[in-house]
């Protein structure tokens, strides 16, 4: 057993450390086709090479978040096999889409370290980047977690809480070089809706619903080769029951959200975010965005939407926390983003 | 909620009105191999590439029903959202093969209009076309629905019901450009039944079942694009089931058809069809053909085959209608369809 | 029913026959896409070109177990549509890295004949050898079933029982072409232990866990165009189960070794193998390994290890048989192969 991998544990991080996470991995028309098959995706600069070049790219490119999930599985083994809580999400960025043929490697720098009162745990802060073929940063973003102790005899380190950014100004978001709305095809693309028409405060119902399967949610996790046992083994819980990536909900939600936000075409920045309760099979996914900014960009037509992203499972529209201040229990997710849609 | 699609009704269509649905669509290695995958599909034709090119083709396309899904998921969000019932088909022609890297979008006509006698809903005749990056036409079919109307007062449009044919003749077939059966490599192909061994008549029980998951029903609708939803969302029924995307009983019936017509390698004509009984998961879908028809082609050694395939889920063989002349309760799908095969 | 395959029963085989097994197939990005979808597969040289450039491999190859599949699915329609059991596997080799884009035939040449005393069945011996388009071997096995006789009036063949080896030499392995492990990249595979870093008998607990879903183990043994009604029709069996086909244990299996066995890179051969006990859905699949020999081969840096690789439904470890000498009912597999490996 000693040649399987236990996970770190909270005293295991040490403050600045870089870790360089195994196993690169090379998309292709492949992953792009089962993001399709796993998630009612529609936004047509993901789905058509033709509309992606009338838009000033080499193609389309894989999904935002199939980018993220693979750069995130990455750092599972390193990060969060011993997690008790995956704690939120900051600055994240896309800096470059990913093309078929890509090569995407994960590597993470230690920022914030602080133990609990408890002594038994602490939250980790690491700022991770992923890399394509050329060592291009093609994304980066904050996550922490709590994580165990092992030893917990082990000393405190000292406590570092990472300065973060409540939400990404539009100023820091990277628009992919070449990309121009001015001609941008609003028949083929689905809807006639512009950044322009959407008012900050407006809510828009998804409508769509997705009744998740175990077999589902797994193909997704193992593409991106996350091994969290708790998504796969179902001896692993007490209950039986496989805790759903939480990646998995993010991208059912944000495809669901094209049937009113078909023209927020590309994921620029990420907020943060909450798995605000746990998804699993059986539950039927429903999503409805707030809209929460709007920007301009310095590219060609295109303008910047920030939105409130909150899947459910009980058909809940625009109610997001109870009287006690806490996500209400048929609330799944509640995700901050920053998209790219003509103005 | 204003900003989501609410689909048509019945006095949205206008006759002659040319519809440009959305979402175009690039397919590649990625929906072949998802094909294959889905379905237990065994043609030579589409799983090698040597054996295309040695029948004269640039390589293997991709299925000729994955060609169809993809265009028939696009007319969904704009024909048959709010569809009480999917009535027909009609002259179907596979135009072009499409092959990977292709990207298709497609157009309806509005070719027939007929408001029902309870004044609540009509018929919708459309005829789709497919069409590749280059706008040439790869398939185009008719298809009929019956749709709600959300305004009863609106009045009924002139009744113009098509004129369509009950089955293409032989010679409206299009054989693609360089087809070659001469040089055939039965072997290979799995089968020595050639065209001249069929007689019509003939029943040809496929012997193969497949016992269906809603895991691989909603991955393959999905893959497509097409959003209704009643395949994906359980709790949309009054009976919590997801109802099966027709297509898909056509892929699996057709697939496995393979046992019995693995030569009956290319679909060039869609003469009619009926979604005869719903498909709900559970069910073990089996297939029987009947030969209808048989025919030349110019191209050399290229005949056509005309066929009634036949999807069960009772296991039953030949047996179409009950006494009172209705589909037997076991009988989910009877289709009408010409395929080209070495004469 | 005459058009449809009623495979070979016992007295169907002749000492020293060829067969040449249907359906080509091309095998792309999609499958291997598929392949990282169905298993937790990392091992870094097929997950990612640029690992495998660094490898001297020209890329990432398919999976060689997704090679083996291919190639074994073929002869299901004339091996083993009529088997009562597969009893064994010996003598694999694998010879050439397939790559995507390649087009997998099959051919098996009948090695040995015997029948059963009690002249209702016979054991039938094949060497199966699958080809690529250039027809150049890629993968060569032997595999033993039993097989039922039709007609059991007929008369047995002369017994011939080939004379196998109980396990391939290391000598006997084909190491790819320019593999070299000298500039191996430890960190980026996810483990730092080399071949010199185990002990034969060492026993090593793959820890992690898969429950298996019937879409899942379909859409897979689909994948492999291996058809055997028993994986798919749940009406089969009279206890509605669908058996799992053997392949997808093994595939899963080694995929879970990754974790303490990342750098047991290739499999280069197969000295046995048994599929101790049945798969259903719903179990969960762990595995260990245990080593069973080592060896030198002429690549720069390339060890090769050999290693039992049991799969189990019981989390059990490194327990295999039972006072009785059968395997306990938690084995379901039972694997020796070897594995190319950093030295």
């Amino acid at each position: 057993m000693a040649k399987t991998n236990p996970g770190r544990f909270f005293e295991d991080y040490r403050l600045g450390e870089v870790i360089d996470h195994a196993v690169p991995r090379t998309v292709g028309e492949g992953e792009r086709a089962l993001y399709h098959a796993l998630y009612p995706a529609r936004h047509a600069l993901y789905s058509s090479d033709v509309f992606a070049a009338e838009c000033g790219l080499e193609g389309s490119p894989l999904d935002d978040l199939a980018a993220f999930h693979v750069v995130f599985g990455k750092t599972v083994p390193d990060i969060s096999l011993n997690a008790v809580a995956n704690l939120g999400y900051a600055e994240g960025r896309w800096l470059r889409p990913v093309y078929p043929g890509d090569t995407l490697r994960s590597v993470s720098e230690v920022i914030g370290l602080k133990q609990n009162s408890n002594g038994k745990s602490g939250v980790v802060w690491v700022r991770t980047t992923g890399l394509n073929q050329m060592d291009e940063p093609v994304l980066s973003y904050v996550r922490w977690v709590m994580v165990r102790k092992n030893d917990t005899d082990a000393p405190a380190p000292e406590t570092v809480v990472p300065d973060l950014k409540p939400a990404l100004d539009a100023a820091d978001l990277a628009v992919p070089e070449g990309l121009d709305f001015t001609g941008y095809d609003f028949a083929l693309a689905g809807e006639a809706h512009r950044c322009g028409d959407y008012a900050v405060g407006e809510v828009i119902d998804h409508v769509d619903g997705v009744t998740i399967e175990e077999a589902e949610h797994m193909i997704a996790t193992r593409l991106w080769q996350n091994t969290a046992k708790v998504h796969f083994d179902a001896t692993f819980r007490p209950d039986g029951q496989r805790l759903i990536y939480g990646g998995h909900v993010i991208s059912m939600a944000r495809a669901l959200s094209f049937n009113g936000l078909a023209n927020a075409q590309m994921i620029a920045g990420l907020n943060g975010g909450a798995h605000a309760n746990p998804c699993f099979a059986g539950l039927t996914v429903k999503a409805w965005s707030e809209v929460l900014d709007k920007a301009e960009t310095p590219a060609p037509g295109v303008g910047a939407i920030r939105l409130r992203l909150v899947a459910t499972s009980d058909g809940s529209v625009g109610e997001l926390k109870g009287a006690d201040g806490k996500y209400r229990p048929g609330v799944l997710l509640d995700l901050d983003y920053w998209a790219l849609m003509p103005v």
